[in-house]
């Protein structure tokens, strides 16, 4: 279960990764579930990838004066959320994908029910990490805020980019901008967030935190579509060019690719910018704001 | 969207499940969400029904000195769970229902994947009723965990039902308790316990809510089960004949008619007792207490 991680992944990332990584388990395993149901649910969060949101959770909490550990539960709760997202837009009737990360999709290695019950699981799983005791009420509280709203948002997103219901006064590109924000933004941020709330973060780091991962998230899909449509699929590890194929409307599809450059150049400076209030501790962040700009898978 | 109810149902509680109603639409109005989206989820829960689990949440909160308004976020997350299991459940690969209370199930309604996305939708949604900072924190806080908890117990029950998976030393009557338990008993007790805890129950209120929950939850399924046995379906509203029909276990099936109403008994007396702490202002509670027990529909 060791994360997927490339020659250019920030050392600080992947240790955070590896960190969460056991935590994923153990947590699947401590609430007794049915042995298909946890089998299913093993399955679903085993499959690698960055972790680059429960990463960011524990990262930002370390930011702002935290440890890792304050931020423990909250970077698996955000991790449960994103791994049930996928298990459902996997289905045969939303991305109908087979293969996630070069193994077989969870309904595809069980089957369709399992996979909609598993998913199913993950979110209240999620949910129950963030609010049994273990924190103090007032940030159980928050955190469950933050979580639900992202993921409510998240949701939404989903809904945009498979079917339809962007507002009409939207152009292409606030358009693309309203699904990104949504589909993939707003758990990027609700991971910043929730980091710097377990952290115990000051109104000023917040807010830094708060801009940062609006940056990020964003910044985050731009590149996922800007890999989508130059890299071989081999490097990455998932089939390529396939936006283009689905007729999906993307960053450089829309902009084209200089300008969506431009856009993740911007997005990086404005995340630069806000981390600047957060002093010695956010150099970290700085880091990881370089790297998800330039990052190639 | 008056609430489904009959000659017999106490007018307490046709009084609180009338009470929640308009808040079940304002609220998923007020989530901003595409229009899409919107329609499914209201469709989701503008189905009807008698909502006895919000309706108890309210009832519990005001048997312990609480007011009906101080638990409505809770009987409207509670009642969003129910929904977001319904339109899940009715899925093809799942139970594969067309119909529900009359009306096409959601995925007839709309599509698959609308209808996946709806379910996805109002689980996040229901816990944002309850963390959105409007109730005290630590309030918040024990109501997401108890929601949460009671959400993955819901799953692993409907997981049991569907897909098997229960552990083998348990023998037929002890299975299809435990599936009984945590698919329908866990969501009910849950309403109970949230209503008690909105009401800021003493730990001896919070114990016969607790008690009284724990027993209306199983009853509520037994009492499904013979009526799904024996009511002709036009009194029911829904088929009737279906458990045998599908093979599946239930408490007739197992235990035959007779035990089956005996267990029901046993189940009302063990509420009657507990209710007895909460003195006068439990009386509603065992009106409803009666009701569940000898209701036909």
């Amino acid at each position: 279960m060791i994360p997927q991680t490339t020659e250019t992944t920030p050392k600080e990332v992947v240790s955070a990764a590896l960190f969460v990584e056991p935590e994923l388990i153990k947590r699947i395993i401590a609430a007794e579930l049915p042995k298909n149901l946890q089998d299913a649910a093993l399955y679903a969060v085993s499959g690698g990838g960055k972790r680059v949101r429960p990463a960011l959770t524990l990262l930002c909490c370390e930011a702002v004066g935290g440890s890792w550990d304050e931020a423990m539960a909250a970077a698996v709760a955000v991790e449960y959320i994103h791994c049930f997202s996928l298990v459902h837009d996997d289905l045969p009737c939303i991305d109908d994908d087979n293969l996630r990360r070069g193994k077989a999709t969870l309904h595809i290695h069980t089957n369709e029910a399992m996979a909609i019950l598993a998913g199913d699981l993950l979110l209240p799983l999620a949910m129950q990490q963030i609010s049994n005791g273990t924190l103090e009420p007032t940030l159980e509280a928050q955190l469950c805020h933050t979580l639900s709203k992202a993921t409510v948002e998240m949701v939404r997103g989903q809904v945009y980019d498979t079917l339809g219901g962007l507002p009409e006064h939207l152009n292409d590109l606030e358009g693309l901008e309203s699904i990104h924000r949504n589909k993939t933004g707003s758990l990027i941020h609700g991971a910043c967030k929730m980091g710097a709330l377990c952290g115990n973060a000051t109104d000023d780091q917040l807010q830094a935190i708060d801009t940062f991962g609006h940056c990020i998230g964003l910044m985050f899909q731009i590149v996922d579509d800007l890999i989508d449509l130059h890299s071989p699929a081999h490097h990455v590890g998932k089939a390529t060019g396939k936006d283009a194929a689905a007729g999906k409307t993307t960053y450089p599809g829309v902009l084209g690719v200089e300008k969506s450059k431009a856009a993740i150049e911007k997005l990086k400076k404005q995340a630069k910018t806000a981390l600047k209030t957060l002093g010695k501790t956010g150099k970290t962040l700085q880091t990881f704001n370089v790297w998800m700009a330039c990052r190639t898978r």
